[in-house]
């Protein structure tokens, strides 16, 4: 072991208290730290070079300490979502539904929740072509103050609504560190957005509800801003984080945004967290969304999140980007056989 | 008149009660609208499109209605900032420092507050070179939840005893809606960082406390969408706003952003908001602080924003941007003779 | 037909002597034109808006002109390269491989062409796997006058020589308009780099070949630029033309290039004129050559555009990008089961 | 000295007869390099790493060898170009004109020259403003071969008659290296455009014609690049070479491109080159040019380079971006009002 941090990994097979014994062994031996939860298990970062003592202690841990389930060393700024963490992937479960497993989930519905007409119609008609959990936002964070901004709460029991006729569990936007316990009450996993990436204050108050969350990669950040965003999560002892993909900004002004399907394969390579992609709103167009999600699929992502209106044209918001209820069937019909040759399967026995 | 939005402007010398009564015109001519606060005056959007009265509402205005200052088109979805509204732009009193007056202003200081010493330090120094503020971080927002978060509101006294020193007034960040009541009440005027520029929440909570606030924009923002960020502030009647360019992200690697002097030149055309440039953390490079600063004053920039430390390899955040005592007392007094060559002048009589 | 351009498309089964009587009637109609080749087809465009005769002069073409293969409208700058005046698509031959045709082919070869051992053993490595094509750079453009600039026309030779071998046809990059005639003596097709994509001199005598063109989008330009540079190709009356994405410059740093697969979803709907994606110059990394040649071929691309060596690590020139024969062999597999999914196949019957 | 590459510099000085002697010398000593010519001046880099005995070589050179000017490091891979050989900077003789000696030099003209008129008009009003040389494009590479291409060979006559009647030199761009020569017989200074900053070949010609260059950075090229790309220039002998900001490409939409003074800033640090800034087709927009020519001559630019049209709404090419007379005219007055404020003055005594 040369000269570096390393992090003691424990699964849920190791107790909380064998831990303990880990951190009491080390700060008697001079190298205090402190433990850190990644889901059921824990973490514990052993500095190598503050303590010349460390090296010895990790080596002299007696029978009475739990061994590690491995160790690795201790890289970047956010290494608590490093993949060789938990090489097989973090699982994610968004009410039934398990996202990370291998398989191909798709989360659909409007982009913005707007009567209960249109909420319902749109749930049964993606549930019925295969999604596995739906999308809808109440609040809308929106560049200008004068644009609609939402249904808000009222939007929200739309979303239950939904869930209740379909079964499907739903994800939704939260904008306001304020708002995370009252939603936490009824959501299945919340959503954090794009422009609010690195509002760290909200990271940490969802970080804490502890349910499922899609954080939305800003579209001026990188890939590795990114990861350090989900750790914010992750420090709250949150493992169910998903990373999402949804554009760039770039110089390239065919489309909204610029996908950048490289960031989804670094992301499947450096950490064990599920990885979404949205090609609605990256292309903001309809006839991009089927070539967009066949390749999201193949670079590696773990699900999709597509907007679905079942009357487009009278949308209040980024309607010209959602699919019709016949392009999504005919996209849910590609992605299986695409799935299938990429040796994986849809979610939900599709 | 065309067929369009129209803004009825009342400056600080027509009366709440005059706008009132304006007001109750156009609803009982059937064209309801609501008053927008713009500082010490008002504005009353009129849409010519929903009534086909309203035009002959306005017409119809008898002796008893206060003329409006200025009649404006209402365009873009940044309207309360435009600088048709206010041709002769907005001053913001920080302390009793005004910018926007044609003055250069500088306002420097540490980029985080770090102790006493090196606080008072600094703060001496940067006042007795020309600075007419102090700007330090308390709240420091970072990429990842491992690095130095900043002192926090122990921090914040050091920017007061500071301000007693120095008899400067200071600006720092907040990250965290519930911080602004908190910090209203000690602070001379906000910073939102470029990360939060599209945190809604926080936006409208800053607005609500009436301070100045230097607005950063995004990082990966538009000239637009900063101008609709703004707007956030000035909905809530804190026409206090200063828009402040900090570089953006492009490809080039050479710096640590490409500072956009073109949005400079923009937002002083669109914008009747102050306009500042933080030369420092666009470059990130000591040495093109100057040049970068020179350039922005000749841009037409109202302020800079710019870091100073007295030890700067010894900063515990971004010192290695920082300017030393003697490269800081080399730029005003380069900035002085620019500031002259250009018909104007360094705010504070230097 | 409303006041619009419009372009008369006529296909390889109208004869030239046709096209050439529709010109005479048009000019004597007062609506003077001329004739574009498009392969072995031609097109007459119309200007239904500098001369009012046009339309009937159009409507009013007799049984001795032959009919129109379709009339499409003529929209943006690059119009012969549109679609609609090919739906199915053009049908690129190079060699004895046709791209274009539904399926996926895959072109293959070091970056560099280095000494014989090693073009050699990689072109035989890359056929014996299902590569239908070569890829090599004998005359290589560099950043810098002091990097490694290619063998030059000896490298040629070693191209030559390994398609001997192999029986493959290869493309090779022109730097320089005054080698494409002594190069079209020998070369399958010529690679057009993304240093050069506007370079029109160096266009236009590649056009004038004949010969197939990969053109390799700029990395600062557009969808739309790229089309238009392809355009300049078949204004000289070519249309083996095939666009190549291999990433554009954006803020990321994680990757050499941000492959832009949005960019080929739309190439594939606005032309008719083949599209081909290089992963490995895109990312700039072996790891990420996989997963980004499966989601192009998602995205639709005809053609994948790989590096590979036999020994990266004693590569002249990028070495460290290209993948080894084992990841190439794992790749094609992967490709084949992808393609099947997605109810194509790799060209060459693999 | 460390163990690195070294470069002997000797000025104008020191014949070439002594360089030569310095040659043998070191060939002698069993480290063989090559002569690097730079202006009058040459070059001698000498690897301390390829052979042991260059060191000993280097220090016992007898007296009949005369003294280098200076000696620094050979870094980066546009070492001909670095300022460290030459600190006191280029100076470019473009005509009569001297730029890089300190003074701000304007370049006026129209974008595209179109006919006598257009030009001489043109010519007169910048040359009577203090415009000390010409531009004007006769060539002109444009996105689509559809659009106007220039006058050709007839536009440089109209640019010749325009230098007789003011006395002023022009620049103009070449777009083929086959023009090389017969522009070299007429023109004062070669333009190489944005998109053609990589075409290798072009470059090459054009420096081996001796005459001063404006070379623009492509839009999607680097700082370092942009050196790389001076550097095939000054690989032929030729130090003439004057490096041009015209805007890169960005997510911004306001601007036709962003300005980067930033490399402005970068280059005036790391090259002897002159640095000249093009806010004309940068901006794209008249009302942007004047804040935007402050900037750039606050962070240093040596001259610049602007469109001006007599007429712009009757311009062929560009006229949206071109000032007017008196719009020029009064640019003209606050540079010469700001180079004052910065130390600096006019070029041309105004």
């Amino acid at each position: 072991m040369t000269d570096q941090d390393l992090l003691l990994v424990f699964d849920e097979t190791v107790t909380r208290a064998g831990v303990d014994r880990w951190l009491r062994h080390l700060e008697s031996a001079g190298a205090p730290t402190q433990i850190y939860r990644l889901g059921a298990g824990h973490v514990l970062p052993v500095s190598t070079m503050d303590s010349a003592g460390t090296v010895d202690a990790v080596a002299a841990a007696g029978p009475d300490l739990p061994a590690p389930t491995r160790r690795v060393p201790r890289e970047g700024q956010a290494w608590l979502g490093r993949r060789e963490l938990r090489p097989g992937g973090t699982h994610v479960s968004l009410g039934p539904v398990t996202i990370g497993d291998g398989s191909v989930a798709v989360i659909a519905g409007p982009c913005a929740v707007e009567n209960p007409e249109q909420m319902n119609a749109t749930a049964e008609l993606v549930a019925a072509h295969g999604a596995v959990a739906l999308r809808g936002g109440a609040f809308k964070p929106r560049t200008s103050p004068h644009a609609f901004q939402g249904l808000g709460f009222s939007g929200l029991e739309l979303l239950v609504e939904a869930r209740k006729r379909t079964g499907l569990p739903f994800v939704t936007e939260v904008v306001d560190a304020e708002h995370v316990k009252r939603l936490a009450e009824v959501v299945d996993g919340f959503q954090i957005g794009a422009r609010n990436m690195q509002n760290f204050a909200l990271l940490s108050a969802v970080g804490q509800s502890g349910l499922p969350v899609v954080l939305k990669r800003g579209f001026g950040c990188t890939v590795e801003e990114t990861l350090a965003a989900g750790e914010y999560l992750l420090l709250e002892g949150n493992d169910q984080v998903m990373l999402c993909e949804r554009g760039i900004r770039t110089f390239e002004p065919s489309a909204r945004f610029t996908l950048d399907l490289t960031a989804v394969a670094l992301w499947k390579q450096r950490t064990h967290l599920p990885v979404i992609v949205d090609p609605s709103h990256s292309g903001g167009r309809p006839e991009l969304v089927e070539p967009l999600s066949l390749a999201a699929v193949a670079a590696g992502a773990d699900a999709l999140l597509i907007d679905v209106h079942v009357q487009p044209e009278q949308a209040l918001c980024d309607g010209n980007q959602a699919l019709r209820p016949e392009q999504f069937a005919g996209l849910m019909e590609r992605l299986a056989g695409a799935a299938a040759g990429l040796g994986r399967r849809l979610s939900g026995g599709h």
